[in-house]
């Protein structure tokens, strides 16, 4: 029996809760609550008092004034797509779970200011279909668009697949409205492109994972809807060509390369053997590709212009092939290909998964020394570099040797981890480029983390909830 | 006398900064320390026991500790070029001014990261030649660009003319070397565009005006070299032509759209009235002006697009008539004419200034009613709402009306300022855009912004800087 079946009866902050929700939204049932209480890729499980669903910003302020007082961790809660753990509380059964899906309101699209503002339940898909509607462009874009949501993405500073171009979450908001540990609202729904009055608050709550407030709505940049979109997909030698490529491609086109993702040889080998529907869209193996897209809100010769990169590209040497894709079909078949590795790599075995990024730079002799060093340790290992090259971003993912004990293999994970995240260390790079600390990071970052920046982060986590009770035992 | 002349015999700190900077970086002169106690426009005026200009890092870090143990404050200054008296300490003369200058290297440029590492002390001149000798082009540009640094820049988050499509300094930075109060060295010069470990450190002390932390390093974004620049000045009838236009040309070139800067009639007249080597660009007269420009990494199509652009909107009415500059001299003609308008202004009697942003849609309202009010509390004064439209951004002057006198005019400072940032706050605009807060809007900033929000930033301030050393009296 879990504390959460234990009933509201017993529990006397539950009725003080239902008297701000209503009954209907504080969920206490076993089987009400379980999706609520571990992530779906089942790394996490935590138990709860209930989960409270507010329908208003007023509601989630109230709710946070009633836990204040009485001291009780809050643990806010989107879609519960994330990687880290972040939205899953501990085994105590102390916290209330704050899902803030009902706040699922659009609630002003500004065509003026190319501005929209949008509460913090609202999916990611839904608030790219509202910029749709209105002939714009919100370019956040992820796997988990369908359910997902806004206050997550902003939570988490969520990166994806267009960030090369637009940013990461944090760049696409101009303002927020927070509530405060103690209930207290900030009302930061400027649409202001320059404000300099005082500290960057929007900024401080994007990425701090619900541990300093609770973002409830957001308002966010809108751009020119993209008219003209060529993909492409790529053969090259090396991660540096890919590099080379990235120069040339930005020099030509500056803003307008939207996606750069890498993908080695056996990423593309292990889709096509493992997931119906996709093929190798290029003729001959190379040992690396990457799925390029330039996008344009207006340019009837972007395609020529792609084509002539491309063309350019292989006379130097820095791309083997290309194809361009000539058909939504064909665009949709690139990117089935690159979306489906994640799930190509399950059937392989198990997979040691890292979220890094890397200067630029320094990425090709990383992607080198890694296949050397993990070699040494896990002879036959498969190395599986791939993703947002453009970002400096790689989801450096080793998988198990052919044949090899899944378990066994997943064993060595702390061993494997030493090795690869010592050495983005030792390179200036990120344990972690856009999933966050969560619970999973949280001890590697007391490691690794500049110890003034910790500090730092420790001094205003006191200043924001020196009760700790927002989303305790995340990030810090 | 002031304390600055009492010689560094009488006050026991100095020998200790001296053994730090050694003798002749400890200056307690009266001439000497003259450029460092006023801002260029004469509106600030302060007192110092002596002007410190360390030559490192770690001379920083030295002088922090031994002033924060000391308990005395330190005013942070680069360029001495702020509207705000943000670098000017105040009059009684315990302060130290440590001046950053010396800190002038350009540490590292990193093409394959498209980063560069400067210096604090670095002129933003000095930046943007560094830029360029690599073939990068670094797209922050001000005014005052020769003498400004770049720890001042990121200290007040600079914007500028180019903000539309690069953003303010915070966009153009990705990491930092930052000081802290007690001489904690943050080392944050990370080159990574994505990561997601922890609080969003950098756009706290970006734009804190030096009362967080001492900026002594940043690393910087590079973009691709520029190679086809098209610049256009357009006639139009209204601001909300103006805004339609920005509009069309978004959705046209999107990011390529660089420049768009608004000027009323009588600013065109005022320059070309009193700044020789001046003329108007347009055969006649337009209620309204835009200096627009348009810029790619290369698009040799650039100025046919710019020109279909301008075409379609005389067509559709949102423009009355448009130049495009057809060589080098004439585009420096163009952009003369709208770096001349606060020097023109000058000789039109006193001006009462405001640097506000606006939501994008409620620009045009706003004149108009700013307009009929201010006609109303001065009759014939001459409102001079112009700058970075595109962003939102008004330099919102009030000029004096023809023939009155200028003292009599300026001592309504109060209450035409009580107009126009009364309307600017119930529009949910900025009352400082870009110029930041420093002593000049301190108190102004306690009555309009967020509660909340002033309330999270003493708190910040109190963790960051427990004893108040740095910058005191500024922003907050």
């Amino acid at each position: 029996m879990s504390a959460s079946t234990s009933g509201p009866s017993t529990d006397p902050l539950l009725p003080r809760l239902a008297a701000i929700v209503g009954e209907t939204h504080v969920l206490t049932d076993a089987d009400a609550l379980e999706p609520y209480l571990h992530d779906w890729r089942g790394l996490y499980k935590g138990r709860t008092r209930a989960v409270v669903r507010p329908g208003s910003t007023a509601e989630v302020a109230a709710l946070l004034r009633c836990c204040h007082e009485a001291g009780v961790p809050i643990v806010p809660q989107g879609g519960n797509t994330g990687l880290v753990g972040g939205s899953i509380p501990d085994l105590s059964g102390t916290a209330v779970i704050l899902s803030l899906r009902r706040l699922d309101r659009v609630r002003e699209v500004d065509l003026s200011s190319d501005t929209m503002i949008v509460e913090a339940g609202v999916t990611l898909l839904a608030a790219q279909e509202a910029a749709e509607a209105a002939g714009r462009f919100f370019p956040l874009s992820l796997a988990s668009e369908g359910t997902c949501t806004i206050g997550g993405n902003l939570g988490t500073n969520a990166g994806g697949t267009a960030v090369l171009a637009y940013g990461n979450a944090r760049e696409l908001v101009l303002g927020l409205e927070v509530v405060m540990a103690d209930g207290a609202v900030w009302n930061g729904l400027g649409k202001l492109r320059k404000d300099n009055t005082g500290y960057d608050l929007r900024n401080l709550f994007v990425g701090s994972e619900g541990t300093l407030g609770i973002i409830t709505a957001a308002v966010l940049k809108l751009f020119p809807a993209r008219r003209d979109i060529v993909t492409a997909f790529v053969g090259l030698p090396s991660p540096a060509a890919a590099l080379a490529l990235l120069d040339r491609a930005k020099a030509r086109l500056g803003a307008g390369v939207t996606t750069f993702e890498l993908m080695p040889r056996m990423a593309v080998e292990m889709v096509v053997n493992h997931i119906p529907g996709n093929r190798d869209p290029l003729a001959g193996a190379h040992p690396w590709n990457v799925l390029f897209e330039a996008s344009s809100p207006s340019d009837p010769d972007l395609r020529n212009k792609v084509e002539t990169l491309l063309a350019e590209a292989i006379e130097s040497g820095e791309a083997e092939d290309a194809t361009i894709a000539a058909s939504l079909d064909q665009r949709d078949a690139l990117w089935r290909l690159r979306e489906s590795l994640p799930e190509a790599q399950g059937h392989e075995g198990g997979s040691i998964k890292h979220d890094i990024s890397l200067p630029l730079s320094r990425i090709p002799a990383f992607i080198e020394a890694m296949g050397a060093a993990l070699e040494r340790l896990v002879p036959g290992c498969r190395p599986l570099p791939f993703g947002h090259l453009g970002d400096g971003n790689l989801h450096f993912n080793v998988t198990q040797p052919v044949g090899a004990d899944r378990t066994e293999f997943l064993g060595r994970w702390g061993e494997v981890s030493g090795v690869v995240l010592g050495e983005v260390v030792r390179e200036g790079g990120s344990i972690s480029a856009e999933h966050g600390v969560g619970q999973l990071k949280r001890d590697l970052l007391r490691e690794v983390k500049d110890p003034v920046a910790l500090d730092l982060m420790r001094r205003i986590k006191s200043a924001f909830d020196p009760k700790g009770i927002l989303n305790p035992g995340k990030v810090l």
